[in-house]
Parts: structure tokens; C-alpha cells; sequence
């Protein structure tokens, strides 16, 4: 994607960074993404997964062990997709034309949909930047900043009647209350990302029902795999994994603090799954990073921002720790 | 989704059946589905393909195995989706609102797309009644009967300039010739059917490129999962396991042709992987089987229709003949 015309840059293309530093090492460590490196451990899957079509009653336990897990009424308030990228893209042809208001800079692809969608969008700094909005989006950790915002106070920034889409594709292994639904407001999800599954492609809408439902019709009925419905209601249910992931990926994430303090980085934010840091010559360290086959992110608006993922092994904490110094 | 309000009713939901048929014999088998009842075989999917996101590389593989098995000239001209249903909502959302003729009875989701899409849309029975359409969509082998319809002829039928839409779900286990791309017309090819393995969700769009680069963006950059993308860049280029395929499947839908004979059914048409007959009291006849445990596709429209996938073991074929005598 980084290089293809008018295409929003996205990490986790290791492609890309091998057309960047052909003499890299391999293999190469991909800190460019805020995955989990660690995977919810999964048993093989049933070959019914594989063979027959989701069914209906699938799909029902999946939402119903979504709304458990991310503290929706029931599964009626749920919307299943194959990523939440798709939804992002589904939702502003769901909805009238608006002035749209998304709190940056956070995802691109937020305000790119909902441009693609016909709507006249602007990307505001804060919430106040967003009073009055047809539609307020915010990311909430945000990505790369790991800014906080809660539902509550998007509420009030957007005009009565409009809506509120707030991404919690980060919120799983931080300290966060769940969002409760309310009319006007659509809550994101990421499985992939938590879970460290994202090639299964799994991500949750939690609304209103008519607007679930809505989304849900414009996927069509089988949007979502029977592999990635398998993992999820294995996976959703277990808190007590998640539980030690977030406390084992907070500690990855201090450890990765120092490190780029060390190097003399200032840490803007992050959550437990990245951390975004600035530094004096940015696109220089991308650089050496990336000779070291480290393939970070970087932002094109903020070329001495740099956005690290955590290492999964010690070789990949060694060698960022050799570049880091 | 047999008994949602307004849905449209589809095979392979098992749940559907068993509340229809409480007391049947366990296990259910499913003829309700087009499916190819003998999958590919797979090897197991590398962790990578579930761990990391998708990458533009790996899905230019893909493309590329595809646009060599479906007579494609390049990796350009495909644009490939998590199933072929989620490209049928799709399409009528990026063209202009026309008039548009659905040659059926066929699949419906082909016109309750368009009808959604905000297009006027007429069913009409061959391509006379659709002369002069600005879309012209067409299944092809046509589900339920197997009519063929001709890239050829359907261009003829549609308005200059306009879109021809050719379904070819069901075209791969047949002795068909490719349809050679051509500026306004899209195919659409099944991955999961052909290889039996639908739970995976994969489908393409072989069309011009600028539409199928619209396709994709419409999808988003990820839309098409690793397991995916694993499974077809394996599957694809096995030109061997599919003629083998055809021949083992046409073998088993000349069976299921005379139980129906004997059972007093006329076979209205079909492909190697379903055959649709009509009988004297189909609403009997499928209270029968589902008694038995054998759950068929019937249609609302035409209640004395069945149509019936091919049974994989000897156990399902006894199970069938013995209601089928």
C-alpha cells in the first residue's frame, strides 16, 4: 500500500520494506503495526469451519460472546464484520450527508471514508474543535497518541440527533471501562488486534440495533469466516487471557519506554500493544532501524514521529536494543 | 435466515432444519447447498496466515493465481472479496442508477441488491426481456435450472455502454470456455463451491481495472483473510484436482438424476454440484426427507422445485435413496 497513488500508507506490509532496505537482514521484525505479537493460543479448526457456510446460529453465539466480552446488552447490539476496516467503510454510505468532524491526527482511514462517502469532513485536534458535528469520530486510545476520549463527553460534542463513532480498536488490554450503548453511538472493535489474529479478519460494530443490523445487511450474510467465528467464541469468553496479556503487554510496553528514552526519544503515548515517540532525526533512525531489518511506522505529516509495535522475542529485543542505544 | 422477516431465504443453514424437523435423525446431511461436497485438501495454514494482517503482496499472489485460473490477462483485471456475496451488494453501489434486468428465476440476491442499490429493477424470464437494459445481470450456469448464457449474447442484450453482470458461481466444474474480459462486463467466479470449502469466504470479480480497483476499494485493504489467501494461492493453480474434480462430480449428479427419475421427479436442469426437479407434491417430498434428516432446498415461488447437492459418502447416498424410491 505505501507506495500505490493516493493510497493511505499502513503498517504491516514487510513487502514494502524489503523494496526499502534490500540489504536487511532476514528475517526481518515487523514493529509496524500495533498487533499483538503474542496469539490467543487456538486449538485447530473443526473442518466444518472450513468446508460449510457460516450459518445463523454461528454467527449468533459469536455476537452473543461479543457482547459479553465487550459489555453490550445482548447480541442484538452487535455487528459482526470480517475487520473493522470494512465497517469503517460501511458505515458513512449508511448514514445522510453530515459535516463530520474526526479528532487527529488518529487511523486515516476514518476521514478518508467518510470522504469517499460524500460527506464534508474535517479533522479537528480536540473535542471542542468538534462541537456541534453531524458526526464526531474520535479513536479512543487513539492511534498513534494514545489519546483518551470518552463517549460520554463525545456525546455532548455532537449536534443532537447526530452520531458518535467511537474506535476502540485498542481498548481491549488497557484499564478502560466498556462504552455503554446509547442511540447516536457506535462503539468499533478489533479482534485481530487483541487477540493477535488479524489475518482472520474479525472486528465488532456495537450499536443500537437498527443500526446493527443495518450494517450487518449492507455485509450480506456470510461476510464473516468460519475460522474467524471459531476463534472468536473460543477467544472472546477467556478473560483470564486477556487479563494476563494486558499485564504482560503493559510490561513489553514500559520496557519499550525505556529503550527509547535511552535513545533519546520522548514518548508522546501509546497503549499496550505501541507506543509513538518523537525524536530528533526521525527518518533517520526509520533508517537504521530499517537497515537492522526493523520495520517501524512512520507519518509522513511528522517524519520525527515514530510509531514502534512490541517485540515478540528476545532476538527482536536485542536487535531493536542494539539500534535503540 | 429462512425465518427472518424480509430476508431471503438460503441452503446451509442447519439450524433452520432442525427446527423445522425436531425429530430427525442426528447427524443432519445438508443437500440444501451448491457446495462441492469434497473439499480441497488443504494443508494446515502456516501461523502467519492468521497472526499478521494480509499483505499487498500476498494478495497479488492471489490475484495472480486467479486471473490464471479463470482466464484472466493479469492480476489487474481481478479483484478479489471474502465470497461472492458481499461483490453482489457491492456492485450496484458504484453504478449509476439504471434499469436493470435480472434474467431469472435465479439466485436472488441479485435483484434485492440492486432493488437496495436504488435501482429499477425487473425480473425478466430470457434475454429477449432484457434487451436494451443499462445492466443486465445474469447466472450463468443459472441456479436453480443450469441455464447457460453467453458473455457474448448478454453483451448483445444490454445498452451500449452499459454493465453486464455475469454470476459464474457454478461454472468452474463444467467444460465452459472462459469469458473473455471485455469493457463492461463482470464476472463473478466462487472459490468456496468449487473447492468446498465455503467456511473460508473467498470469491473474485474478473472485470476491467479501473472497476475492479473500485471493487477493492469499496472493500477496503484487507477484506480478503490470510486462511484465504493461503487456500486459493494453493488451490487455484491445481488444474489436475479440479478436472478430477468435474469428472467425480458429474459422475455423482448422474446418479442423483435417476433416484430422482425413479423417484418420479423430472430434473429441470442443474450443474455437476446440484440438480433441480420438479415432482407431483414437493412439499411432500421435502417433509419426507427433512423427516429423515436430509435438509433440500425448496423454493417459495414454486413449491412442487427441489433442488439437491450431492450426497458425499455412502451413508448419504442410502440415506437418500431410501426416501427417494
Amino acid at each position: 500500500m505505501e507506495e500505490g497513488p493516493g493510497a493511505i500508507p499502513h503498517g504491516g506490509d514487510l513487502g514494502a520494506a524489503r523494496r526499502l532496505f534490500p540489504e536487511a537482514p532476514e528475517p526481518w521484525i515487523d514493529l509496524s503495526t500495533g498487533i499483538n505479537p503474542v496469539p490467543y493460543p487456538l486449538p485447530p479448526f473443526e473442518a466444518s469451519a472450513l468446508h460449510r457456510l457460516p450459518s445463523p446460529d454461528d454467527l449468533g453465539r459469536l455476537k452473543a460472546a461479543a457482547a459479553d466480552a465487550y459489555g453490550a446488552p445482548d447480541a442484538d447490539h452487535v455487528a459482526a464484520a470480517p475487520g473493522t476496516q470494512i465497517l469503517i467503510e460501511t458505515l458513512p454510505r449508511l448514514v445522510p450527508k453530515s459535516h463530520v468532524a474526526v479528532v487527529g491526527p488518529t487511523y486515516a482511514e476514518h476521514a478518508a471514508a467518510w470522504t469517499r462517502g460524500g460527506h464534508a469532513v474535517e479533522v479537528v485536534p480536540d473535542l471542542a474543535g468538534a462541537a456541534g458535528a453531524g458526526v464526531v469520530v474520535a479513536v479512543s486510545p487513539n492511534n498513534p497518541d494514545g489519546r483518551i476520549f470518552s463517549s460520554c463527553d463525545l456525546r455532548r460534542a455532537v449536534a443532537p440527533g447526530g452520531l458518535v463513532v467511537l474506535d476502540q480498536a485498542f481498548a481491549d488490554l488497557e484499564e478502560m471501562p466498556p462504552a455503554a450503548p446509547a442511540p447516536g453511538l457506535v462503539v468499533l472493535r478489533s479482534f485481530g488486534k487483541t487477540f493477535g489474529l488479524a489475518g482472520l479478519r474479525l472486528g465488532f460494530a456495537l450499536a443500537e440495533p437498527a443500526l446493527a443490523r443495518r450494517l450487518e445487511a449492507a455485509l450480506g450474510p456470510w461476510a464473516v469466516s468460519g475460522p474467524a467465528i471459531a476463534a472468536g467464541v473460543i477467544a472472546l469468553p477467556d478473560a483470564g487471557w486477556r487479563r494476563e496479556a494486558a499485564a504482560a503487554r503493559g510490561h513489553d510496553a514500559a520496557r519499550l519506554d525505556r529503550m527509547i528514552l535511552r535513545a533519546g526519544g520522548r514518548v508522546i503515548g501509546g497503549t499496550r500493544l505501541f507506543r509513538t515517540a518523537t525524536f530528533d532525526d526521525g527518518p533517520g533512525l526509520f533508517r537504521r532501524l530499517g537497515e537492522a531489518g526493523l520495520y517501524v511506522r512512520r507519518f509522513p505529516e511528522r517524519p520525527n514521529d515514530l510509531r514502534f509495535g512490541l517485540p515478540l522475542d528476545k532476538a527482536a529485543w536485542c536487535r531493536l536494543s542494539r539500534v535503540l542505544k
